[in-house]
């Protein structure tokens, strides 16, 4: 499970890299990090003043997979960059011939070998842009490879699923059938494996720069008929249809997460080093408490018990706050991501990560079974949107822009402007207000807008 | 979180235990562990006739809680004993005084200190009846102790929560309200740290004994207004409504919690002592596998993915088979309940219980967002009924049981030994058969059939 593949492959140099093949995706990633805007965004490096907070979108020349929209905007005063990042592409996944070894498979190149899915995700940096950038260059590399891992078992006929021409479960035929394993199980696999293995990268990419930081990960994968989007953090995919709303990802954070980054701490009680305590309490407790009877409740509880304060209660809290305030360990307001490897609670040398976890939870949405319509979209939005709109706002949103522009051929990418306004807000003296008077979103905010209709024209 | 008030109690002998006192609930347990079916089944201790697995029920003298039905059989050659236990009563919660001490309060006996609960609860044992005797006269206490430890928490006005006359949260009065702490989580509390205690208890009282075994329980509390559903292993509740059907509990078993216990494995590669892979894979593999690609997955995975097979592979899987069959372990068929802190695999030294765990899932039901129907019931029954039943079969039958025999006064316990006779079949030969000539339950069957509408009554 080691990110062998890519070390190999880096240290080939450019004469062992695939070239710049439109059909295999976008070219190589940049050999060294630099901050950039992402590729499809005209204006390249250069940052929006962030005084004025211009919403930028991709340029008309550049068409996204599917003639997707995208739009951004950096934060008003959260950080220097826009800790934001995108990337979109076809991924070409090539069938391996059992038996060859990957060297002479790379340069094996028949259309043939070839299934198509097409990528698009957003990354919310933190403790700096580089985790994101590195993210956005290699996320789709890792699940290409992920899944060219597992092709051969996606495109034979099953049940029973073959490989290497052989029968996984030739003793007993009925066992993959009775486990249920489909060719969607394989894929979510595969984005499983390449997150964990992006988060590898991430860790030896920042550890040879000297670099900290992380990022949240959300990314859409189409893939053989089926729409598979994982998430790692608190972006947010929805699909807004004629009829309803379907949530596609769901948000980790300390708060979401708690019992099992409570029950870690109850494990291995070293990873406090003292500092924390693993009990949540409803408020951050002081020293006359103790004695007192406080709620608590601990990582088995999905109730609230009563306990008498003891001195050790007094520590910090290791989940504390709750909403947009909540931190993991004081330091994190994300429970997933990628990156952060270096990260530890500012002072001690207490680590993070153990109780970040990088794996996604991946949704599936068969398109077989559902009568796509012509305005039919898949929204992704980091929380800079979703802090401020809920789901129905942005459907409501959704919907009547589509309908009022059905002619435009850059609908979608003005839809996609369109919701980043509406999150920004306008400025009003020193603060960022949006229509109906509330704070608008401070935070960086990116959007998506992926339309479902014309998937096969690509 | 110790078991001290039960030690406490019960090296204090008859003198200092409760009398008798019916509004209190049933009398004490008994000083030495006998086997016996439960008290409310007229023949006590005497076991059924196992080869004619003749179906027993409540006695008509002795009432139980809301009038509900009851019966059981024993399984066909199972085990020697019926295995699964039950109980029910009333649980009497008396409101302490803050700064008394227990044994002063314990004198205290004041009407108006009462809040009263009612209790049903079955326990399906296994690797023995004991484990399933000790929960059943002892759950009950564990969770009057634990609401009692709460129950202030549940009168007071609300929010603020406060105990001992003072607000938890007077620094920010806002805290409980955004926590959403309400009186039902608190009960929900209660309930997982009764199920916990209960567990000590057991293991206490079995180590005394040199016994072992272990056993499932499900319990339903009405306390306050609302159901509270608590389970831990496989048996199963679900309310039967006029128009629809509402699972009050999902199943606990090695195959449901694979990623928890392979997680747990992963942590502390130790607990398999080299004799178990914790991976999973669509069957047990051979020696001439080695070197070739299966499908599997690790504890993160929710998909499933390819590996090449090493050797470790080979070992005896974690959780292994499907169904009925799976197995923890190779060894127990749940993977939640209370007992079983001397279990061992087989001639190893190699523990299950820290792949177990007592806490249970809870869930609520509140009456009043419902408008309860004269034959609304909650059903309540060990695996041995579902086994053979799903849910709508069990509905269809309670609904058009209840509808033809509408005056008869003990129609919920004829409609308990009608379940019970459904899933147990007839004999035919050998084997025991349903009506559509599909084997029949071969295990233990426990059902209690609960009356919703006249709950006020009791």
């Amino acid at each position: 499970m080691s990110a062998e593949w890519l070390r190999r492959w880096r240290r080939g140099g450019p004469a062992e890299r695939p070239g710049p093949d439109p059909a295999a995706g976008p070219g190589p990633p940049p050999p060294a990090l630099c901050y950039r805007r992402p590729k499809f965004v005209p204006g390249g490096a250069e940052e929006s003043p962030r005084g004025g907070r211009a919403v930028r979108g991709a340029g008309s020349e550049r068409r996204l997979p599917w003639g997707a929209g995208y739009a951004e905007v950096i934060n008003a005063e959260k950080s220097e960059f826009n800790e934001d990042q995108a990337a979109c592409c076809q991924i070409s996944v090539r069938r391996r011939e059992p038996g060859l070894e990957e060297d002479e498979e790379w340069l094996i190149l028949c259309s043939m070998q070839f299934l198509t899915g097409y990528y698009w995700a957003l990354f919310d940096g933190h403790g700096g842009p580089d985790a994101a950038i590195i993210a956005s260059n290699y996320l789709h590399y890792c699940i290409k490879q992920k899944l060219e891992e597992v092709v051969g078992g996606i495109t034979e006929a099953q049940p029973p699923m073959h490989l290497s021409g052989r029968c996984v479960c030739d003793s007993d035929p009925q066992f993959v059938e009775e486990k249920h394993i489909h060719a969607a199980d394989l894929v979510v696999g595969a984005l499983e494996n390449a997150f964990q293995e992006c988060d590898e990268v991430i860790g030896q990419e920042m550890e040879a720069m000297n670099q900290t930081g992380g990022c949240t990960a959300l990314a859409a994968l189409y893939f053989q008929g089926k729409l598979y989007v994982a998430n790692a953090g608190d972006s947010r995919a929805i699909l807004v249809l004629k009829d309803n709303v379907v949530p596609m990802s769901s948000e980790f954070t300390p708060e979401t997460e708690r019992q099992r980054i409570q029950h870690l701490a109850f494990l291995f009680p070293k990873l406090l080093d003292g500092e924390f305590t693993r009990f949540e309490f409803p408020r951050r407790l002081k020293g006359d408490d103790v004695g007192q009877k406080v709620l608590y409740r601990d990582y088995f509880m999905e109730g609230w018990g009563y306990k008498t304060v003891e001195k050790a209660d007094l520590k910090y809290p290791l989940v504390h706050g709750h909403g947009k305030q909540a931190r993991l360990l004081g330091t994190l307001a994300v429970s997933r991501g990628l990156g952060d490897h270096q990260l530890k609670v500012i002072d001690t040398n207490i680590e993070v990560k153990p109780f970040l976890s990088c794996i996604p939870k991946v949704n599936v949405f068969d398109f077989a079974l559902h009568d796509i319509k012509e305005d039919d979209v898949l929204i992704m939005a980091t929380d800079g949107l979703w802090d401020v709109l809920c789901n129905s706002e942005v459907a409501q949103m959704v919907r009547s822009f589509l309908a009022e522009n059905r002619t435009d051929p850059q609908r979608f990418s003005e839809l996609a402007k369109c919701l980043v306004c509406r999150a920004r807000g306008m400025k009003r003296g020193h603060q960022w207000m949006l229509d109906d008077s509330h704070e608008a979103s401070y935070d960086d905010i990116s959007v998506f807008v992926i339309p479902l209709h014309n998937k096969e024209e690509d």
